[in-house]
């Protein structure tokens, strides 16, 4: 048996058999998408990642991209993925068709980003930022900047960058300093330096926009005061000739994995010589920029899954290959060595990777398709119904994917053990990208206090019962089946349990205020992550559980469902039974992580 | 304040108000040993680690080892180290007056180690095959063997490695293939190929000693037929000339971290000229190499605990400078942003990190305390206690220190954010370095089945005696205080839990077998390594909880002694709310993990 860096049947699975994707075909705005179509687009985005992505993905690693003469290069190898990407349809293809899109479903589309990221999760970014910038202006450019920028940017002929993060503003976005002074309408001087731009700057296209955020001179303090400008890294004269816009490449920052992809440190207006232009109103740029946030929140999400995956099929491929050890109940010196599979703690730590991919996998799917249900949504109370599902489960569907996807690809190391921590596999650099995911597009305490101090207490914890809206009837119709009901039970419990935390914190929060209720905020993400993913493994068992009816099904088929049940037994005893402690933690009074000035305990 | 890699106070504290070094300064072997002495060694590692580790820690990782022509060159610094350690007498100070060390305790030279490890995981390699290859030559060479090579060794002329993993031999030591044919009496003929040799080649010292697993022609199968042999790397001939033993370097295995190291794949006897000779008796290698094993288990522990400790430092110092956001309960957009030491998340993993590190390093010093007590115990049952005991506690002391340390160590990443992930601070580095812990020197899996499998079933549970008899007291002492008695019982309970555990795997032992028995072996590993580290912080909070009674104590002192009963309820609020999932993981008896040939799940 030979493992691809995905699995094609799984992915299917979650999309038709879990998700049903025609719930959302019968809406006119997909018309032209059927099966088909997806299947096509699926089997395109696994030609890119075998023909461009997987080859180079160590290979770029090796070879870092340069800072010459103010100018980036990055390996060549970007340049082809960047070039068949584009060719393929696939940088509009959710797009409009008026944008020259297709209009796919984003749920199809993340099915395309699992497939590209699992192979190389550094070469996908460059697509990414310019996905997700054209997306910001055509919602909230004017129409002019739709016409001048989304061709330019669809088309591949230029790339995009989201500039947020300054030296002193990093989780705390209030503090940025780029400073714009208005030159005439909608035209500003910009100044200022930003750190941290992925893909910041590049040979890949001959122009690169970058989204910055600003303060516009006498702006407000805080949050309230940023705007959001386009800044050309190029602008074309009068004479239509290029001409620098005062952008610098400063330097790249070294990092620990994801080298393919300069991080850039850039400089706007060293010479009081860069322009930008005001995207949507002024003070409004915060708001907007989360729209592309919440974007890649999702995708972040998606990648820990992705690289995961990968680091879950080539540990599975060694451990059917390598010979290692006896069983335990056969320890003759004299039998022959079994392949590693066999043994009960390789099979954990494998069984572990797979409950976390499968089962984040069809969570961060279902986060896509409720975007694909709000579009075809007709009433706004139904899009705010999804826009509420969606802001809940984004920083859940980031964190547990970030978190739990290193810790999945730590497991993935260890079951090779020494080769595991050679450079001659692929997993040492697969921790390392990895490690990025619970950094970048806010850290996993950032996430959390998202979570619990916006998605839970604002509507004093309205948002579980949102939550449980989809929820309950899948563990009702888990409940339904002999085999399922003592799991489904389970998870009924632990849920009771959360919501017991929640009422407690709710009240810590009334009693003592904000900071002790959010003290653990990420232990409650936690809990809430391992509850999410139970309820989809959950609902993957059922669907399977009832797909094993049909006895006239295929041995390999049968086996196939029947690992999704087991697989789920797997995620309820080694994950879920981690509430308890979890929960003994949140119910906790002690207020042992709260500062106190007179007596800091931190020596 | 300023934070170096380590602390000494916290180190002093362990050494002696905690393990109280008197009790074993009475005795004889460590005649002229004091506490003055022992600042001094302490100090001498400081100084070491000042001047010849800490400043090349980046550099030696970003210049890896070279292969040139058949002869490895590590970098520059290494040489100066090596130097430098040899002679401030530290390579030779654990070993006996009449091989010219010091007879320096054992819990002492952990303490140096701790230092030394803490500045550069790396370096220390080097000098700490020296010294685990000479016990060895101490413990079971021949008269003429200690001649010969303990005075090579123990001046740093010679250095040493251990060569036992073979391409197909990692885990299961009983499938080397190494040939030894006989030559004449106690030299025979050595060929085969050993794969990932820690120092397996360099240019610091002239030669060599290889200790090397092999099989002597005709001897048994698996286990019971594997010898230990003296490969030099160079031998000296009739003329007094160095000449080649036909020890071949192949290659450098580059790897994730630890990269100033070369682990090399080397040939013994590729032109069937490679002399070995007989270390102590035929058949009896894997016995002898276990007591290296053995002392190594303990250092690995130590160096996830070094590394981790200085990560810690490393992320409080920048929490303590780092300004970013306000308190929660103070969000006004014009307030100043405060240092992030005042935020929950960020002091949750401040803490966690500062509870590993201060309860992992006192029970690893426990451990070697225990070598101590062993040395200058006069009976034989005294000895095979303090014996039974180390056996017991080395898988844990290694496992906890490497599985631990490295989560402590993403916890200090974590605080650092986007800057963590970068090469301009150390934490990438140390994330990379210590990944291998849990690798090398038995992987976590088989520490586990050592601990559940040997230790545990051996005697039918009886360990957990011993171990009781050393816990208990302890959580009696913490008992007697007010203050602490929510504690003690807590542990108590814990504990209570384990004992059922323990029995009930006990039964499924006799009733299922061992491969069901041990299938969850880390996860009892998990278990009891926590319960390990609530036993010493504990301990300690009892000690500084006394201390406090002194109401003189000057203000830091008092500061210092309450930290200590403060990082203890973080960890039991934090860590030891563990106990009841792992129990419950530990108690299902589903058997999911067990191999089933007809039904693999795993697809």
């Amino acid at each position: 048996m030979s493992f691809n860096s995905f699995s094609r049947q799984h992915l299917d699975f979650v999309l038709y058999e879990v998700l049903g994707m025609e719930v959302i075909l019968a809406d006119a705005y997909f018309h032209g998408h059927h099966r088909e179509t997806f299947d096509l687009t699926l089997d395109t985005a696994t030609e890119i990642a075998d023909t461009y992505l997987a080859p180079s993905y160590k290979l770029a690693d090796r070879k870092e991209p340069e800072l010459v003469e103010g100018q980036v290069k990055v390996h060549p190898a970007v340049h082809q993925y960047y070039q068949a990407y584009v060719q393929s349809g696939l940088l509009s293809a959710t797009f409009p068709e008026m944008c020259g899109g297709q209009q796919l479903p984003k749920t199809i589309a993340a099915g395309v980003q699992y497939i590209l990221a699992a192979a190389n999760n550094s070469f996908v970014m460059f697509t990414d930022l310019v996905k997700g910038v054209a997306n910001v202006i055509l919602r909230f450019g004017n129409v002019e900047q739709k016409n001048t920028y989304l061709p330019k940017l669809l088309s591949g002929e230029w790339a995009a960058t989201m500039c947020l993060t300054e030296t002193q503003a990093g989780s705390s976005l209030s503090d940025i300093t780029t400073c714009a002074i208005p030159v005439e309408d909608g035209i500003f001087r910009i100044t200022g330096q930003k750190i941290f731009i992925s893909a910041g700057d590049h040979d890949i296209t001959e122009n690169i926009v970058h989204l910055v955020l600003a303060r516009i001179a006498g702006a407000p303090a805080g949050t309230k005061g940023i705007s959001l400008f386009i800044v050309l890294k190029k602008q074309i004269n009068n004479k239509e000739k290029w001409q620098d816009n005062d952008v610098a490449s400063i330097g790249i920052i070294h990092k620990m994995g994801q080298k393919a992809t300069p991080a850039m440190h850039l400089s706007f207006g060293g010479n009081n010589n860069c322009l930008g232009y005001l995207l949507g109103e002024a003070n409004q740029g915060l708001q907007y920029m989360f729209q592309l946030m919440n974007a890649f929140r999702l995708e972040v999400g998606l990648m820990g899954v992705s690289v995961a995956t990968h680091a879950y099929y080539t540990s599975l491929q060694y451990a059917i290959e390598r010979t290692q050890g006896r069983r335990t109940n056969a320890k003759a010196a004299n039998t022959l060595a079994v392949p590693i599979i066999q043994h009960p703690d390789v099979r954990r730590m494998l069984l572990s990777q797979k409950a976390f991919t499968e089962g984040t996998l069809a969570f961060i799917l279902q986060c896509y398709q409720y975007m694909d249900m709000q579009k075809i949504s007709k009433e706004a109370a139904q899009k705010k119904h999804y826009q509420d599902l969606l802001e809940l489960l984004t920083p859940v569907a980031k964190t547990y994917g970030a978190e739990s996807g290193n810790a999945s690809i730590h497991n993935a190391l260890q079951v090779l053990g020494g080769y595991g921590y050679t450079t001659d596999f692929p997993l040492e650099q697969m921790a390392r990208d990895a490690r990025i995911f619970s950094i970048y597009e806010g850290t996993t305490g950032i996430q959390s206090i998202a979570l619990l101090g916006r998605q839970i207490a604002q509507n004093n914890g309205k948002s579980i019962d949102l939550w449980l809206e989809q929820v309950l009837p899948d563990i009702e119709k888990a409940s339904e089946l002999a085999t399922l009901q003592t799991y489904a039970n389970r998870l009924k419990r632990e849920i009771e349990n959360l919501q017991s935390v929640t009422s407690h914190l709710l009240n810590i929060r009334s009693e003592k205020g904000d900071e002790v209720f959010l003290a653990d905020a990420t232990l409650y993400m936690q809990l809430f992550g391992i509850l999410n993913i139970a309820w989809q493994l959950l609902r993957m068992a059922t669907i399977a559980e009832k797909a094993l009816y049909n006895s006239s099904l295929a041995e390999d088929k049968k086996l196939f469902y029947r690992s999704k049940v087991s697989t789920m037994k797997f995620f309820f005893t080694y994950e879920l039974t981690k509430c308890t402690g979890l929960c003994q933690q949140l119910m906790n009074e002690e207020q042992l992580t709260i500062y106190n000035e007179q007596e800091e305990m931190l020596i």
